[in-house]
């Protein structure tokens, strides 16, 4: 295998492996990147056996051939050449070394055979559409702050994608929920979405896979299947297996009889509640929410550093109302809120409480109220 | 106690203090920093019965006292009030709370009395002079990386600041080391610092006193006695004990019969041992320096993940050499020069090495070889 590849390129393809790759594994193959250089394309394939990313890119192929090598390391080597260098990577038959060169820089690294290397096995996919970039990435990205971390709750540690039907016919739709909050978000059913299976993608494969979406014109052919799910551009394909388990059934969590109505500038609701959470208990996090006539007063009450209070001008206009929070799951949904007023919708002190954006149904958010 | 002051004014003082305050320690007032209303003025102290950092800020007091509450805390509230705010801090007596508010935010503080708080007792210095800020940074900024962080050699963990002679005359000087590193950094003699005794300023008062000379303008007012140092500008003090103990002879280590002279860009010798670096051992990252007429190799054998060369065209003129050393003390010598190429000298592979920048012999380095 002989190759030259320009930097920005090697490091795109390079950076994208190692940052599958597990940091402590004991199979020391799962630490290296496979590269299989064929006509005028070099594919860099990298995979933690959950999750596998390959990234073709075009490179001067002076012999064809593959083999396998450290992606920490061979990224470490790509981030500090100088900007612009052209790299040239080489296989030593003999010593079994791979040969990176640029400029006056020469490294021979260590290899593993190419035939060791697990590649995961091809499925037959349910579902194929294809979605723009930014419909992905807002469904992934209002939603994955739910994700619960709790291990036991495995079914939990990811974000369910699914069909689901809303109040204009049916949506693609993820949920997330770690049992203190959920996220329930909504896009328009893409074209070949309808027979799509529920499965529940995981926290890791969910931040890989937001890599792919960051170019607003880009188009994502997703493909799902009762086991795998698999995101593609048309350079890198991310294939990941899907939790194996059944999300819960989160309809029931989500309070459709709230009328208690509070309306609030976000961003001023979110510095007002850190404010005031600052001499809160580092264990509880607790703020109180005081609602009367288009007022909210936010308060907390710690008996070992002190009390902090906060007048917000708001609209409410439902009977008076006490209820409290963990100030961290008020912080994380008013803060998915980017053009409109946040909306609450109450109903007691010890139910549910959804926040939405203006009246947009198509995002909402659900926080379980705490004891203050 | 009652006064008003701007939120930017607070948030300096405040954040100089809490930064003093540490974290984890079992005497509750240590956590708390002491504010002093009188006249038109309130000074703002913390401590952690090592430094103790005074800083004195006008306001509008209405009610002069004085009381502690939590720095952290304080600090805290105030970085999240919003820029531009009028704060106003107000002890009630009936509570033995203090109030801070600002707008419509109210906070309500546990205090502690401020009798208990420990202030430090004051001393007669031998030395005091007056030196430029930026002098002042220079003697710590490029001494301080060889500090020693090992606990048992109490006495290399700080910059040893003392009058010596140099082939201009006296100078004052600073010098630090690890035993496997040193700097030495001398600047002009200010007028009355002839009679400063020899005092090691620990890495912690370093840290902290950098903080008051990022103003190029701004004169510091030094003080130093046996046991103490302080550091003053017009409206922050800070002193600090010194460590109790004989810092060792360094002059035996810094070599002068070193001949073999190379020359070379400091910066590209920096990338170049950071990126052979890559593939050495995490334990040793040991860096071999071949050195031929006016051509240096560097190279790096590492028999687990690989080996890595690259070569620099330098300025040397002497004889062949191989040299060995630790790849983070090159890059962290090699990170002070600033100005002119670095100037490199060595006398035999097992020899201290010596480097300055360009024939500028007020700030030298010394770093031990290793074999390789």
């Amino acid at each position: 295998m002989k190759f030259s590849i320009e930097r920005a390129a090697l490091l795109k393809a390079v950076s994208q492996a190692q940052s599958v790759v597990e940091r402590r594994n004991t199979i020391p193959i799962l630490a290296n990147v496979l590269m299989e250089a064929a006509d005028a394309e070099v594919s860099f394939r990298a995979t933690d056996l959950d999750i596998e990313v390959v990234d073709k890119t075009p490179a001067q192929v002076e012999r064809a051939g593959a083999t396998t090598v450290s992606a920490v390391i061979l990224n470490e080597i790509v981030r500090k050449l100088p900007d612009g260098a052209l790299v040239q990577l080489s296989e030593e038959p003999a010593t079994g070394r791979l040969t990176v060169s640029a400029g006056r820089s020469h490294f021979s690294l260590a290899t593993l055979p190419k035939e060791d290397f697990p590649v995961m096995a091809s499925s037959e996919y349910a579902s194929n559409f294809s979605c723009k970039a930014p419909a992905l990435r807002r469904l992934f990205d209002k939603s994955k702050f739910a994700i619960s971390t709790e291990e036991t709750r495995y079914y939990l540690n990811g974000v369910y994608m699914h069909v689901a039907d809303a109040e204009g016919g049916k949506v693609l739709r993820c949920v997330a929920t770690d049992g203190h909050r959920l996220a329930r978000v909504d896009a328009d059913l893409p074209e070949g979405a309808e027979t799509l299976p529920g499965v529940i993608v995981p926290r890791k494969t969910v931040g890989e896979m937001r890599k792919l979406l960051d170019d607003d014109e880009a188009t994502i052919a997703v493909s799902v299947s009762e086991t795998k799910v698999r995101f593609a551009t048309p350079g890198i394909t991310l294939t990941s297996k899907v939790i194996d388990g059944t999300f819960p059934d989160y309809t029931r969590v989500i309070p459709t009889g709230n009328t208690r109505k509070l309306e609030v500038d976000a961003a001023e609701f979110a510095s007002a509640v850190d404010r005031v959470a600052t001499v809160s208990s580092e264990r509880s996090r607790a703020v109180k929410l005081q609602l009367d006539e288009d007022r909210l007063v936010l308060s907390v009450n710690a008996p070992d550093s002190g009390a902090a209070e906060e007048e917000l001008a708001v609209a409410y206009g439902d009977e008076r109302l006490e209820i409290g929070f963990n100030a961290k799951y008020l912080l994380e949904i008013a803060s998915q809120v980017d053009r409109e007023n946040a909306v609450f919708l109450f109903n007691s002190s010890g139910d549910p409480t959804l926040m939405r954006e203006g009246n947009d149904t198509s995002a909402v958010y659900v926080v379980m109220p705490m004891r203050v």
